[in-house]
């Protein structure tokens, strides 16, 4: 069993990020800048938006936080889309979901210029991918091909399970992993809380990415030697182990499951890295106006 | 074994939209209207394209030929579209595909105004789909859903599995038949030139929607008892026995293969009338401004 290890990835990534930047900048370049949109005050989302301003700086990145209440109307989040939307210095920005039920995200996220829309959640961007079409790439789904990438996994013809159909992860992952392509040509399942027969299904399988949002959902049992395990899971789970009193669990029952793979990402430290990566590999596209003008 | 009857129940949803232009008529409303932009003169896009200005006439539709040698050039065809976008009394329209090598569809289909989109190929027609927001669907994969519908076709956690990762057929299907909808919520497989054990997951299928593009591809001995088959295939196969000099073939060993199935469409007259169903229903939405305003 080898450990993807999803955070020493991340990390030279972002090396060879920096080091672009910095050519970038010592040719008289604008410094790529990302601004984030944080609603509220919920924990996940502070941290997964803290750690994507840290990131920017460690590349050189420009970073710019905007903060709202959690009373903030969507009249002035649009408000504060629109000004990013027509701000020259901005190449790319995100909304941090989720938003207070008050707003539409499907409203937000619409709004926001799909040009500099880096976290690849706009339609055109979502469309454009699944025609194989230059556009920023939804992250996460991005992250984990990445990895695939990176640790030279086969996947031409692999049987790809893939459990969960979200919007950002289950149904952009389905699209990159089927395209004909490296990371890619696998055959894709889709599995879901309606599938009937799941252990089944990923006993065929020989890779899974975990993307229910069930803690440990995926077991040993469920899952065949020499399987390529990538777990999107990142549920906080309380705990009175951790000072923050919470533990960040995955969908896979890993002490399990990691004996019987070939590869297998661990929680924290795969995939949420990677995710963070997709970002800022973004954003650098946005700057250099290599997806669109 | 049941016949899944495209042509019937296309003339069935035909009368629907009659009637309802026909009030639409009464009322003083403007009638639907749509473009068709045919380039050359392959044998199958005449064909495609006589029959969709023919149902237009039959719903009571306006309908519009716009024809082109194979060597116009992109910019005039751009220039088409353009104006076909800016044309106020075009609701919808198409470009026939394929088109000439020196024509880059993708630009084509990108340049159509995406709230005239009726064949549902643009990016954001695309994107929409997949995130389930309000759009034209894919016409393909939409008159495959129609068929499930009206002959009540269980698909909650069954096991579809598609064969071909078209654009147009495959990648969409996938889409809509993993959606929290019915027809919908199915576990969802989908197969293409690369899989490697291509019978032994049909054997496991629940619902086959074969588009692979070659005849007779799915044997009787790949399908399951009970099963649900979709034939999108529509090859044209040489034959003496046809005063045009081909048949038209599909992806489906039919003789095979209905003997064990519960429902099968021929070919023709199975998904191939209901294609052009869904297309005129995105004119009718179109024309009604029901998607896009």
């Amino acid at each position: 069993m080898q450990l993807i290890d999803g955070k020493a990835t991340s990390i030279e990534i972002k090396k060879e990020i920096a080091k672009e930047v910095e050519q970038i900048k010592a040719s008289g370049g604008k410094t790529p800048h990302l601004a984030a949109i944080l609603v509220g005050h919920d924990g996940g989302s502070e941290t997964y938006v803290a750690n994507k301003v840290k990131s920017c700086e460690e590349v050189g990145f420009e970073s710019t936080l905007i903060r709202f209440e959690t009373d903030v109307t969507e009249k002035d989040l649009l408000a504060s889309v629109e000004k990013l939307n027509n701000d020259p210095d901005i190449d790319g920005f995100i909304v941090q979901l989720p938003l207070p039920k008050h707003i539409s995200e499907d409203k937000v996220t619409e709004a926001i210029d799909y040009r500099k829309d880096v976290d690849g959640f706009h339609p055109v961007n979502v469309g454009r991918m699944s025609l194989e079409m230059p556009c920023f790439l939804s992250a996460t789904p991005s992250g984990i091909v990445e990895l695939l990438r990176r640790y030279k996994i086969d996947t031409k013809g692999k049987h790809c399970v893939i459990l969960g159909r979200s919007n950002i992860v289950g149904k952009p992952a389905a699209m990159l992993l089927m395209q004909k392509a490296y990371p890619g040509d696998c055959t894709v399942t889709v599995c879901h809380s309606r599938t009937e027969n799941i252990k089944e299904i990923c006993l065929q399988a020989d890779i899974i990415i975990a993307a229910l949002g069930v803690p440990e959902f995926l077991k040993g049992d469920m899952v065949k030697q020499g399987a390529v395990v990538i777990d999107v899971g990142t549920t906080r789970v309380p705990s009175d182990k951790t000072k923050s009193g919470f533990k960040l669990t995955g969908d896979v029952a890993f002490d399990e499951v990691a004996p019987k793979c070939a590869y297998i990402t661990p929680v924290p430290g795969g995939v949420g890295p990677m995710t963070i990566v997709s970002l800022l590999k973004n954003t650098l596209l946005a700057g250099k106006k290599e997806v669109y003008n």
